[in-house]
């Protein structure tokens, strides 16, 4: 029904119009993600807004940024998308965040929190010294205006010395509710804080506009009309309050349940972060120095019931990765054991910190790296295939990749009492728990999942989906007579010397849910390059090749871009003809 | 003559004493500077207060977190460590910053900006949970106030829900001089700005006060008692404005010039920078698209002239190096050619936005990554010896080295064509001009350098540094009558396939200026073994070990971290017997 929707329609809507339309899209948007799954409370908050938008300015003539990009449903099927809507988040079909190659309405990608208003600055900067005549818009929540790059970029808007219009979609909220310092001053404007809370923003370069019912399509119709006109001549904030999950009322009271959804029907598997919350809590009732951070994820971390348990001890900073990571840092400088919560590619953010506050001070923090490997539906902005290779470069970080989630518990109360900077990657889903005997955990040491007898070849792989994977040929090659050595790579880093030179003279194949370049792989290749001396080897990589990987199915992405079971299967059953 | 001065003595001293200990702390300050080289400006600036800490608070029990660092040597002296001054920033002598291994008045390292007021925060709860009872405070310049972690951390003062004492040095510079809206704040601040412009920053939660004269010591005991004070109820912003380069006339007048100093008679090599000044000077007389972006370092990255010459072109973003690179992408998004200049070692904090702006749109900006390899006196955070591990990692981005000045030159012109991410990396000074015939500049192409004859040895070197010791190597022993091909790596990622090809059954040796962990030795090997199949091969490589490279001369720390000269003509010539 909405194909019908042309952005050169909406402009000439009568108040009814929009109100149907925004009927709509709220149902287009609510049927489709329960589909297909998707970011759902931001999205139905969005809708008035984004319709607004359209009535005022001119896309794509007229360029907007949307922060995350949570909140872009609305305005993709209105630019155009409704149609491939059913497609969204699915291999091939559209994103669930603006993207370029999708439409010509999409001017920048994101995916990462806080880069829309650097963006937007780019662009009217470029607009300016190309002689050009646009508009440009930063959409952006009020959960990733507490991230740092937001201050570094209003720090910058006179320097820049441009016009943007920065709409500041305030629905209380991150994924988990927004939190801190900037938030409680937005609170009391809301709350009709008065004159000096406005000009707090002010004085970076930006006229404040308030809207305290986003939702209402008029009303920002007429104050995006307004901010237009100033526009003109000046950069300008307009402060909008809307309703996480409006419309749908299980949405607007659970905003955090429904803030990503899974398709109905889909299998919930959680079982790792289940496991970092339960464990983490054992371990803080015996050890009172133990404290957990998050970057407003508490909830799809697991640790809700650290949070509810040990309140004292738990701190959710918002979307600001690096002061997490810093504050870990000092907090075990000072004698705590602070535990770090984050997804894979979120802690990419915190890259320097880790090497500069974290290994550089050999302090005993813990990242517990989430959503590692292919993530899924997300696409290319949210996949964790880099943690191996950024983490495995940085000096005095000890790596460990359970091959299972009783294998995560152990790693966990091993780290208990672990001196040094440790990094636990896992991803979302565990699906098996692995029957061998347990060896204990301890750096360096890796673990055999089956010895074969009389056999040349080696798999190493690291990880339960990449051991499901060997595994899963093992049991196939069997049958046609073959055998060989499976080995759990417990830790990345440091790799098992024991069990390298025992390769020395083998085949040998690592499997990794991790890109190539820099990965595992190339660490173990090296080094038994490097061992060899006279003796005979062979090596292959099975690992991510050099690509950004889009969105799709888990186990799609995995075989599509380098660790196919088949591929690895035939590989290996011509090592013994 | 500071072995006298003991922190129990200046508590008693009289404001002449004080007089005369500033004086003194200066004078040793100005002449250990001459003679090790270190940061000059900023430590003259941060006497009077360093002398009113000690006077007011009681190190080591109190903590203080000096942001960046570049304000601790008055610090150090007082602390017990003026005998060992001389040795400032010489192999195994004091660091110029921070360290906790020096001395237990050192609570926190730093070396990169922005994270005192997190590291504070960190430590402040740890006293609070741990039951101690001391004060924790962050020393800070405004030019690091700008940085984006500093708000991150402004926003978790009350999640926190701790006591910090943040002194806020304002003298207007970084190493360039402070920009920006939160400079622009201050500075209405200090200009009797009024009340508003102060409760801007008690809204996070800080109780504020200010000194305007903050090279008075009295002025600043009277400040930092009532600061004391407060602090046991609450967290305080105490803004202190002094002079840069305090009673060092020459200083006071040119900070940026006296912001790092080299020691007098140190050999003045600045090529590399100059190089990417004028060249870029020339690309953007003929290509109104180009822009330069940096972070705070206009003058030592070489772009001051490009800043003259195309004002509306050049950003001085502040130390805010995210924002320089989602800048850069968007910029390029809209159709500007951008440069982004910057220091290796720095470039780590935007290593997020190199993956989710820059190379996963394709967008066309090229990082000029100055600094790279070991950087020398700085120590532990200041090497540049990841950037060839964790940017060759990245999907899409193209990373150049060059040999010599002249050729980065040429890759400089080459890029103002590539419509590609590009990263070109290079040290601080160039030694040589390579004398061999050029080929031209092509992604994925290598260039030999030497060629020899019935040889099955082949050294892969990277960069000037490395290219240097091979072709030393390769002339000590033409001598004994061996010869070797020496290639010159000029591209790390795309590597060269054909050189690579043609290496399969050789000797092979590389030689980089990073670390060994993901580095370029580290791709090449497990390319080699990938393509062995039964051929006989061998691969060394010589890179830097897995460990944190502390201060040092330049060669000397190249030879003791792994790479050697004299260890890698032995291996080549153990190669030919």
């Amino acid at each position: 029904m909405l194909e019908k929707w042309k952005p050169e329609k909406i402009k000439r809507c009568s108040r009814s119009d929009l109100n149907v339309l925004c009927d709509e899209l709220r149902s287009v948007i609510y049927e489709t993600v329960m589909e297909c799954g998707g970011h759902l409370a931001s999205n139905l908050g969005a809708v008035e807004p984004t319709v607004a938008l359209f009535y005022v300015f001119d896309f794509p003539r007229d360029k907007i940024v949307f922060d995350v990009g949570h909140q872009c449903y609305a305005y993709k099927l209105l630019s155009g998308r409704a149609d491939r809507f059913g497609t969204l988040r699915k291999e091939g079909g559209l994103s669930g965040f603006p993207k370029r190659k999708e439409s010509e309405y999409d001017c920048y990608d994101t995916g990462h929190a806080g880069t829309s208003v650097s963006a937007a600055l780019g662009i009217a900067k470029a607009r300016d010294l190309l002689n050009e005549d646009y508009n440009v818009i930063a959409f952006i929540g009020d959960g990733s205006f507490n991230n740092g790059l937001i201050y570094e970029a209003l720090n910058s808007l006179r320097i820049l010395n441009t016009r943007i219009l920065i709409v500041l979609n305030d629905n209380g909220m991150s994924i988990s509710p927004t939190v801190g310092g900037m938030h409680d001053i937005l609170n009391r404007i809301k709350a009709g804080g008065g004159e000096e809370n406005i000009r707090l923003l002010e004085k970076f370069g930006l006229t404040y506009r308030g809207v305290y019912n986003g939702n209402d399509a008029e009303e920002m119709i007429d104050a995006l009309t307004e901010a237009k006109e100033l526009l003109k001549t000046q950069s300008v904030l307009l402060h909008i309050v809307t309703k996480k999950g409006k419309g749908y009322e299980f949405s607007e009271e659970h905003p955090t349940n429904t803030h990503g959804v899974s398709p109905v029907g889909a299998r919930k598997d959680k079982e790792y972060s289940e496991v970092l919350g339960s464990t983490l809590c054992e371990l803080a009732r015996e050890d009172g120095r133990i404290t957990a951070v998050t970057a407003a994820m508490t909830e799809s971390l697991g640790l809700d019931k650290f949070f509810a348990l040990y309140p004292e001890r738990a701190f959710d900073v918002g979307i600001c990765e690096e002061n997490a990571s810093v504050l870990c840092a000092a907090m075990a400088s000072a004698g705590l054991k602070p535990y770090y919560a984050i997804y894979s590619t979120f802690l990419q953010r915190a890259f320097d910190e880790i090497i500069h506050d974290v290994c550089a001070q050999d302090m005993p923090v813990t990242f517990c790296v989430d959503r590692a490997g292919i993530s899924g539906a997300d696409g290319e902005t949210h996949q964790g295939v880099f943690d191996l290779s950024y983490l495995s470069l940085i000096p005095g970080l000890t790596i460990a990749v359970p091959k299972d989630t009783e294998e995560f518990k152990e790693m966990l109360r091993f780290s208990a009492n672990f001196a040094h900077p440790l990094a636990i990657r896992y991803p979302r889903s565990g699906r098996i728990v692995f029957p061998s005997a347990k060896a204990p955990v301890e750096p360096g040491k890796w673990e055999y999942l089956h010895r074969a007898e009389n056999s040349e070849v080696t798999v190493l792989a690291t990880g339960e989906r990449c051991l499901v994977v060997a595994m899963k040929i093992l049991k196939r090659l069997h049958e046609k007579g073959m055998d060989f050595d499976v080995v759990n790579v417990r830790f990345v880093k440091p790799l098992d010397e024991e069990v390298l030179q025992r390769c020395a003279g083998r085949r040998v194949v690592t499997i990794e849910d991790n890109v190539l370049l820099g990965g595992v792989g190339q660490m173990i290749s090296a080094e038994l390059a490097r061992r060899r001396e006279n003796e005979d080897f062979s090596v292959k990589n099975f690992a991510y090749r050099d690509e950004f990987i889009p969105q799709g199915n888990v186990g799609d992405l995995q075989r599509e871009y380098g660790v196919d079971c088949s591929e690895i299967e035939e590989y290996i059953a011509g090592l013994f003809r």
